[in-house]
């Protein structure tokens, strides 16, 4: 049987033009003889739908457009769909894999396993399933599961999360096949772990896996795709491309034929990462209604790293870079931020802020001197953050916040200030992650394309005379590890000093982390490429962070 | 057997704070003979700890502090005490009730029912009890259950949430004694349905309830306490002051002793909302760390009503009111600001923000000319944003946000201008209910504390000449009945269209809430004080929210 795999990139809640690509998929697959048409999980509203799910109308929209223009797709001898979606029964929700045949539902796959970890809340909507059963099409059976169902195998998991894992059961009958709808986010490292899981799978139950993936950026999450087809002996067979939409074909007998070629997975670099994030900023730039976007530089690395991006996402004359200087800003800041822009190719604006923080100054200080302090430092950050929104607002551009994790952490940014607009791509990525991005874009392009000096010159906020990051905050090879125990392995300051790291240190940069809870919960999104967490997979109180020490 | 219920206000993750309060009122309720005292759900971390769940330091220590100051106090032969406390079991983590007798835990009840439901996340740490049993103190055997896992009679509620009653099997033992540890959060109309649901259960059961909850704000949620007693007959015999700690005492003899007389429920009335919003402003201005608020005061009704709670909450000392007219503030507003600001004896800055303004349209546009158009609306409300924000970080103070949810629903409101601050202590009020909330102030004190011109004048941001709120929005009478239909019922277009109102007003208020979106996820914690949610109780995504249209 001709199995086709339609890796796809719905927009979440835009239930027509998800029912369309759906369609015009399933068309394209049949032209080529598909035999069957898979879809990925929840299909038709996109992953993650979240509250959209409390609305019954909502609920409704997605039923309706399934049976006017999906079902009937299948109509008379036109091959089968399976297609992930919600579905309502007993006044309970369930998610679910429908297979659609003959112009009609004939067996619906609900998920046993609701991921609440992290960014997922699939409690807070779904009922789990209380029985799955194998079933067939062509005469051909498999074990047809959602997303996290496959992943609670007790001997591959040290410490399942769950107590059931419905492949045990589903195997029982050895199937041969095993086919997975997924919505699962890129984070570094995620490759790795589902080659692993999918091979040890289909070694396991010696079944042939077809793995689908979505694709597409969706608020902070980033789908990277890469739908994975294994063989009975758990070798990776066939891949779909990452980040990007494919529409792939595979042969069931081919799971079996021992002659078919092995793929490579992609390779886990910093490419990838600068995949994940060019396809997230592209994805909810013009997934919000926008097209353009608007973007401080500053002449420093991480507004050029930026920069960069919003070029590959959106295109030079999508891009425009606003220099934004003061008395304060070294000599070479704005020549560097000039050079990204020319090579580049975006348009950039010169607007000094000396004016209006002159005014703030008469307006807010005795004999208008400046006093130097954290209050005026701010203000300086803020008159940049009013300066790009207001050129957002009148023109209709989106502003990027360009800050980094670290920052982003430790709370070394300027609320309403450099952390004003609507998206932060680089939110998820180290300082360090930063340079090694500046570095691969400049090595990927003819020459460099990020001046030598925004990468080589020490990090500073240019908000007072001869400021440096490291007058604030440990060096960045000292924080970084800090904050991935603190905030990735979640250890407590105990264990972090008993790593070795200096006690006054680790406790100064625990401080800054929880005093800093109340900027991130006013943060814009961020694109998360890490199995850190913050946003949704954060859920942090604010009130008592001066009293936590543990 | 005399038992004492300690209704404690405990600060999240605060471990040593709360286990320092619970001592203490242990010893105080011993020195009056209590022979059994009882602490709320998770008294000893506070409630909702969120994400601190995911740190095993964390855990490590609120047992820790357990092991050496709250179970000793029991040794030999004084009262025992029962406290909701996290409980680890087989790499497990339970929400749960702990009997602590003779220096020693009794006897551990978990949790069964885990809400995942608006602002609650129980199933992303905790694990259900697979069985409940019932205990005795002092050979008075009772039904020991935590919060939600009363809350799910099958007579009671048209649809349970879940499908077991934890009640029904251990009432099968007939223990004529309900405890119940709570952490409840108020919102209008909570307090009947509690009572409607306690009544009867006492009733359905014939037993005594004990029901306490935690008392105090955290972030965004504000407990009542209100703890109550009812006979076996169902009647409210006993209650706890409400948004207070209270320490209260009643023997069991008197649950079944039909001549103990009743007392009533406390009204739902303006009062009770004024009170819920002046400990949750309170509460969270303490618990961050901070003892003085700054308000900017625009002569408008919500920044009026917003310095009358910051005052009651913390006092005229701990209150500054900034105004920061422009040349289009009208005549009034100042006057009404300043004359607001007397009439509650809080210091006052006036501030121009007129020399700042004409300095942006300098930098900005050519000649420097105003356009008059909304990006400049939108400077002009950044910089009262940043002249507060100024003030504070100078200074020490707390910025509060004076919007009101009819607003931040529809996105009526600048994003970091009058959206800039800590905290948001009326948005989660209509305007309607800003306007009762005013005269309520005004009928309680000798006389108007709010100029009556604040209240009587049609709104108005006041950022173009001769601006008025209804200029952009429906009438407030016709928008806030829509916006309850929408985000608190989650009806959808057609169906709220049905109840007779326009359709074009309709889709064009959804719309505005849908684009919203992303100003409501970088906007600050409001106090929630109704079943409508914003914050963690309504997760909506951002991408496609132009293409919703169900």
């Amino acid at each position: 049987m001709l199995v086709a795999l339609a890796q796809l990139n719905p927009t979440i809640g835009a239930l027509e033009d998800n029912s369309r690509k759906i369609a015009h998929a399933y068309q394209q697959a049949i032209k080529k003889n598909a035999e069957l048409v898979i879809f990925s999980e929840l299909a038709l509203c996109g992953y993650p739908p979240r509250d959209l799910l409390s609305y019954k109308s909502f609920l409704q929209k997605e039923r309706e457009l399934l049976n006017k223009q999906i079902i009937p797709l299948t109509s008379g001898d036109n091959p089968p769909i399976i297609v992930g979606a919600n579905f309502e029964e007993d006044g309970k929700l369930f998610n679910t894999a429908l297979i659609i045949e003959n112009g009609a539902v004939k067996s619906v796959h609900k998920k046993t396993l609701l991921p609440d970890y992290d960014v997922f809340d699939e409690s807070r909507y779904y009922s789990p399933a209380g029985e799955q059963s194998i079933v067939s099409v062509n005469n051909i059976p498999f074990a047809l599961t959602v997303c996290e169902d496959i992943w609670n195998d007790r001997n591959f998991f040290a410490k399942p999360l769950y107590d059931v894992d419905p492949l045990h059961k589903l195997f029982s009958a050895k199937p041969g096949i095993l086919i997975n709808l997924s919505a699962s986010p890129y984070h570094r490292g995620k490759l790795a772990l589902r080659n692993n899981l999918l091979s040890y799978l289909a070694k396991k139950y010696a079944c042939g896996i077809f793995y689908l993936n979505q694709v597409g950026g969706n608020d902070d999450l980033i789908f990277d795709g890469c739908s994975l087809i294994y063989n009975c002996d758990g070798q990776l067979i066939y891949k779909a491309r990452s980040f990007e939409e494919d529409l792939i074909f595979f042969d069931t007998d081919n799971l079996f034929n021992s002659t078919v070629k092995k793929v490579a997975l992609p390779e886990e670099d910093i490419g990838l990462i600068a995949s994940a994030l060019t396809l997230g900023l592209k994805d909810f730039v013009t997934k919000t209604g926008f097209k353009k976007v608007v973007i401080g530089l500053s002449g420093g690395i991480d507004s050029a790293v930026v920069a960069v991006l919003a070029v590959k996402a959106l295109g030079a004359e999508n891009v425009l870079g606003v220099m934004m200087p003061s008395v304060y800003s070294s000599e070479h800041s704005l020549l560097d931020a000039v050079k990204l822009a020319d090579n580049l190719h975006v348009n950039h604006r010169i607007i000094s802020i000396e004016e209006v923080f002159q005014a703030y100054l008469g307006s807010l200080n005795k004999d208008g001197e400046a006093l130097l302090d954290l209050a005026e430092e701010n203000v300086q950050s803020r008159i940049r953050g009013n300066i790009l929104m207001h050129i957002a607002n009148r023109e209709g551009y989106l502003t990027l916040v360009t800050g980094n994790r670290s920052e982003l952490a430790v709370g070394y940014c300027t609320l309403y200030g450099d952390m004003a607009g609507a998206l932060a791509p680089l939110a998820d990525l180290s300082k360090s992650e930063v340079y090694t991005l500046a570095q691969h874009f400049n090595q990927e392009a003819p020459s460099a394309v990020i001046p030598i000096n925004s990468i080589v010159k020490p990090p500073s906020a240019e908000l007072r005379p001869n400021q440096k990051d490291e007058d604030s905050l440990p060096p960045y090879n000292i924080l970084d590890p800090i904050l991935e125990l603190y905030l990735k392995e979640q250890m407590g300051a105990s264990e972090i000093i008993d790593r070795g790291y200096n006690a006054n240190t680790v406790n100064r940069v625990i401080k800054m982390v929880n005093r800093a809870e109340f900027k991130r919960k006013q943060s814009a999104p961020g694109l998360r490429v890490s199995s850190f967490a913050f946003g949704l997979g954060r859920r942090m109180p604010i009130s008592g962070n001066t009293k936590w020490n543990w």
